[in-house]
């Protein structure tokens, strides 16, 4: 496919007005959906696991699988928002009219987005749901119940927020961490947390523009692999 | 009974030996059992977290009450190790006799320690679990599962370690983080994980003594309170 010619451009043709004026630019309309992942999306969201380790340039310490993502995250005894639960977003140039099938406990949330410029999603064939409608995975949340003693409230940790490349910078990620918020108030929990590096101020100002605090003082500890396995042996 | 004139000091009568050495110092044996809290703890609990607040100087931030902390720790359907599990420290001079419902999940750790100077707890009355056995709570560690999508494991995310001022510095906290780390291992789960504060530098240099990083490059976002009430309203 990458070696064919292109063909040649299609003649503009103006789509017709949404807008309140005849004249005003309408953009390129771009579907999206947030829903619950399943089993089934596994393969969609090893692939973007292994495409973040690559940005944060950790594969050394990457060593998931598609069946190891499965047995742990979408266990027969999981239940969404109650252990660990994957949001995916999805996009389409065209409405959706796929059948989905929805979890009772989260309704699917869909939304028009009006972008300038078209996106060119170079991997789109390895990233389709639903090739006859034409849908794919832009991105991902995983989070899950964390506690706080002196709320004696459950809250969520967001593990991961991923949006892939041709899709960033157009408000997806924001879209993605608001979802799992909402949930948050919905359930009466109270609070959303996460980790941001350090150097990362771009993040960190959109993280405080969406008012989170970032809590300067306190550092993460972490024991793992041998130093962990250690204690497994141990009186 | 702290006005009372003390008893006199008993005569020292050598305890039979059961070291290596007939002279060697038997100390005071203080008997130790780590369980799985059930609802019947949270008065105690309660009690725990409040006194941490104190310590903290963030009884501001407190908002526990016992019946919030029942309906959130110990609802019907939250399965120790899947979701927020406490670890109850007791204490007693006598070995345990008593009878405790044991979940499946987890058989209690007994232990006997030989402590140099007995320990006065001037809040036993307070902490008291079974009178008649004479055993009372030292400490409870608060912990639930997370997640590492590199990893494609669990993890245990350890919220709260606390232990009695009266019983601090005698490796009680150590022996409840281990055993959280322990059963981590038992459970082929792949990190345990916490935070401190980064000028708590006791704190650190045992975390890293027992085999702990500090992660000096992130830092944790919170959204809560009215900012995170906020997304309940938007769009």
């Amino acid at each position: 496919m990458a070696a064919a010619a292109p063909p040649p451009p299609p003649t503009p043709v103006p789509e017709p007005s949404m807008g309140p004026s005849e004249d005003s630019p309408l953009g390129h309309p771009i579907f999206t959906r947030i829903r619950l992942a399943t089993a089934s999306d596994v393969p969609h969201i090893h692939k973007m696991i292994h495409q973040m380790a690559v940005f944060e340039r950790l594969t050394h310490l990457f060593s998931a699988t598609e069946s190891s993502l499965t047995s742990t995250l979408f266990s027969p005894t999981a239940k969404p928002f109650y252990s660990f639960t994957v949001f995916l977003l999805e996009v389409s140039p065209n409405p959706f009219t796929d059948y989905v099938i929805t979890d009772p406990s989260f309704t699917p949330l869909v939304k028009v987005i009006n972008l300038d410029l078209p996106i060119e999603d170079p991997e789109k064939e390895s990233f389709t749901t639903n090739p006859v409608h034409d849908i794919s995975v832009a991105g991902f949340v995983l989070f899950f119940p964390n506690y706080s003693t002196f709320l004696a409230k459950p809250g969520f940790y967001v593990e991961d927020l991923f949006v892939r490349e041709c899709y960033r910078r157009k408000g997806f990620g924001k879209m993605l961490l608001s979802t799992v918020a909402k949930q948050a108030v919905k359930m009466g929990y109270g609070r959303v947390e996460w980790v941001v590096l350090d150097w990362n101020m771009n993040a960190i100002k959109f993280y405080e523009e969406m008012g989170a605090k970032i809590l300067q003082e306190w550092r993460v500890c972490r024991l793992t692999g041998d130093a962990l396995e250690a204690y497994g042996t141990t009186d």
